[in-house]
């Protein structure tokens, strides 16, 4: 038996080995490499690649496709260099999928017609989502080398024609909102690697984020679709559960039905993440998956102004000045469209954490920490400060009752607290807006806050993330006058400084009442024409 | 500190005096009483009170009602009097409301205009469903007296006119396809005092089986809307879970996910069972309870003839004569009709048994067993039955996740294998139809096998119960040169003969896919039509 460091190292070589296919090969790279690697690609890319990785996001792609401008194998070549750039940029890679690749696109564009609608696109996934015949260790040294087991979701991308090209990093657990693991390490943000690109689905981000990827699958439980996509400044979206398939993942707790995830997309554009819902809910996956809804994409839009509430802070944690600034600006915006623009009132948040992240781990984080001890791995701090999160513990049956009760009070409560929002002027808000962090991509090892998306996971509403601006340091100075209110709040006031978080994405969320998904991405839409937003854009790179 | 009996004479007495309250009186009735309860009404009620509680279903009434050729206080009183002669007949109540339904009866009248979609309409409700302002023991001697909770279902009936007139009886634990306790004791079945109405709705069943409910309210987790409804030969709908309210009903275990109870009524036509769902449904539930999805009462109809499955049997116990006479007569009219009449293979339904029981009682009835030894009232030899079925027992948080990954399983294998019915012409199976229970209903303490309706709890596909025949002497010998295939079947083959089983109603149910529950009602009247019935058609009392 190896120990630890071998076996994780044995996945390393993996990789390695899996980046020396690149061809041509990346070449010599800076060091130190730069704070943002943004600037990479266009010197370490063909300008043909370059462009195809940067100037079109994935309804575009496959346009040009279907229209046989491009071929699969063209695209997917310049993704697989630009993912390997992302990768000594950003370490965000577990494995690159070089010859995998270039087979399939070759079998795609050997095609008469298109497979079906995502025909020769180059798709990442999350590693711990697994892969047919690939090895799948979901961020655990233990399971280095254990199988994939089936994942519809990638079974449906599959068939309606993707290249798989890639697999990304995630953090040891998967429960941490940054993405660092004994096995691959640290993921890094594309836009200042003094930050965090934010998990879980970290890999994700930072390689969408850095233009390595148009269309990347993640998942999301506290946060890890909503978290990355905010920090790389990339668009995000997590659906109601149960309204995609969710088995394939690899993870701990499996049969654990307190909160449940959700797989969704990380994107370069806001109709990639509408795409995604109409490519996979046209097959019906409510056919062989019994827990979902049997329910069709069915878009939807409005014929009258919204109304926009929005939440400028949770009651606990004062987001940084960036997010503040975010808020105002998108909500002036919209006030000037001539939409109605209110005030959230953030109904018991804190009590709402106590409840979730007890509901993370109702073994008191048992099957999680026997798992990391099982090969000696160490455990991290982020793992280790989750599940030691105040009350978390074993539960007996009756102890998971009573707190699936208080869940359940607590949902029913909101959902009243929603639906009194048409007391005064007879309309219902529409969605909330919000930030999806307290800040724009902290440090590393500060990601300790994760109320602004964990709060949507307890009441299961959907959420779409959206980039809006950048850190400014003329703008977004510090308030130093800020007394805050508690110690979580202190932690986070301390953590701000705009030279700290130069660079860094400036992102919102915005959440609707449960099952309302569609509707989220509509307003989502009319929100960001308010801002002046057409089709034509696209997170910046 | 009164002893448990003195406790529960309480109840009785409470329950009695409600009785007095009777206007006209009932007056003496035979002693014995009549093995068959059916005669009694003609003989006990005034014409018109007969020809009101006998002759109509909910939406005749609602229609008369609205159309004032009929005061809501004459039908309540005449429902209350025929509730009242039900109770005498068959002991399904635990209270009758005279003065609260007149009073309420009295202010709808006085309206110029109707409240809502069921003015003026008594209606029955399940004892452990609450009642505003009233006590809710839920079957247990320790929780006599203590008040009912909030009940959406309750309140939106109410709030679309309805009265309430009376509350009906159900089996300690609730978990009993039978309805016997230690507070009102025995219900008996309407059709053959030797036998059980069933349960755990088991007094509505009685009471609707009478005549003398059109509409009454029960609940679902392992048969106890459909038993009932089949037994006593008027119509039930379990729907989905999480598609109607479940709040309100006072159980043990509350906070147990593992497998999820429905309300749903048990009717005098199938049409109101359609009125049931629509009129919950109109009113958004989900805008309040987050656990249901937002979807309206949607009608399908077909335009091309139906692929119906009939299940013979489930490959552990034989259905008893009249159930096969039933399926076969129902299948040749459906055949005789045009519609594609194939044989349900059954999967694994002794295993799906296995799952589902010891799903009900996650911590080895515990919960259920303290509150029966709190007052030191006896344990029933029914509820002592279910809590022992082989590996009940109580479950650490990871054997919990274990059993929820084997119901998912399962649940995805029945899913694949509903799918495959497709695969030889291309049609897949549109409803199953099969019987509700192994025999029509059996004597008192004999409901030991519940796998054909929890069959469906566990794979939480919707399931509507309607009349077909009743058990018939000439047509429906016991056939003695059966074999037996196991214990269980033994048990169910030596309970049948003719005689024991002297008109008893015999039921089936259609079954469907999770959340196709319209296409089930849809269904079911096409499967009713070709059994020649029009919409005039209606349970026969």
């Amino acid at each position: 038996m190896n120990n630890w460091q071998e076996k994780s190292q044995s996945a390393r070589d993996y990789r390695d080995a899996s980046l020396t296919k690149c061809d041509p090969p990346i070449g010599e790279l800076p060091d130190p490499l730069p704070l943002n690697s943004q600037e990479l690609p266009k010197k370490y890319l063909t300008e043909r690649e370059y462009e195809l990785t940067q100037n079109y996001d994935a309804i575009e792609l496959l346009g040009m496709l279907r229209r046989r401008e491009l071929s699969s194998e063209e695209l997917t070549r310049a993704f697989l260099r630009r993912a390997t750039l992302a990768q000594y940029a950003t370490n965000c890679l577990t494995e690159l999928m070089w010859d995998d690749a270039i087979t399939r696109a070759r079998y795609l564009d050997s095609l008469s017609k298109p497979l079906g609608p995502l025909h020769g696109l180059p798709i990442s996934i999350k590693q711990h989502h697994g892969m047919n015949g690939k090895t799948n260790h979901a961020s655990y040294v233990a399971w280095i080398g254990t199988p994939s087991v089936p994942n519809p979701i990638n079974d449906i991308l599959y068939n309606s024609g993707c290249v798989f090209y890639c697999r990304t990093n995630e953090p040891q657990s998967t429960m941490q909102l940054e993405c660092n693991n004994n096995i691959t390490g640290l993921t890094v943000n594309p836009w200042n690697r003094n930050l965090t690109p934010g998990g879980s689905s970290g890999g994700e981000g930072a390689l969408v984020g850095f233009g390595g990827s148009v269309f990347g699958m993640g998942g999301d439980i506290g946060g890890s679709i909503r978290c990355p996509a905010s920090n790389n400044g990339v668009y995000g979206f997590k659906p109601t559960s149960r309204r995609v398939p969710l088995s394939g993942m690899k993870c701990t707790m499996l049969g654990n039905e307190t909160v449940i995830p959700t797989f969704g997309p990380l994107t370069r554009s806001r109709e990639t993440l509408n795409l995604f819902m109409d490519v996979i809910l046209k097959t019906e996956p409510w056919r062989y998956d019994p827990w979902l809804f049997p329910k069709q994409w069915t878009p939807v839009t409005f014929d009258r102004p919204l109304k926009i509430a929005v939440q400028w802070w949770d009651g606990v944690v004062k987001p940084h000045p960036p997010m503040i600034r975010a808020l105002r600006e998108v909500s002036d915006a919209c006030r000037a469209a001539g939409h109605k623009v209110v005030d959230w009132v953030s109904l018991k948040h804190a009590e709402a954490w106590s409840i979730v992240s007890r509901l993370y781990f109702p073994d008191g984080g048992e099957d999680t920490l026997n798992l990391i001890k099982e090969s000696g791995e160490p455990l991290l701090p982020l793992t280790k400060w989750i599940i030691e999160q105040p009350g978390v513990k074993k539960l007996s049956i009756q102890e998971l009752w009573a707190l699936c009760r208080e869940r359940d009070t607590y949902r029913a409560e909101y959902a009243a607290h929603w639906s009194a929002t048409a007391a005064q002027d007879g309309q219902e808000v529409d969605v909330i807006l919000c930030p999806t962090t307290p800040g724009a991509a902290p440090p590393h090892e500060c990601s300790r806050y994760w109320p602004y998306t964990a709060q949507w996971n307890l009441l299961d509403y959907p959420g779409a993330v959206f980039p809006v601006t950048f850190v400014d340091p003329v703008k977004d100075k510090r308030d130093e006058g800020y007394v805050p209110m508690n110690e979580k709040d202190k932690y986070n006031h301390e953590l701000y400084s705009p030279e700290k978080y130069v660079g860094a994405p400036v992102s919102l969320q915005v959440i609707g009442r449960r099952n309302h998904d569609e509707k989220v991405m509509a307003a989502l839409e009319v929100i960001e024409r308010a801002m002046g937003r057409d089709e034509k854009f696209r997170a910046r790179l």
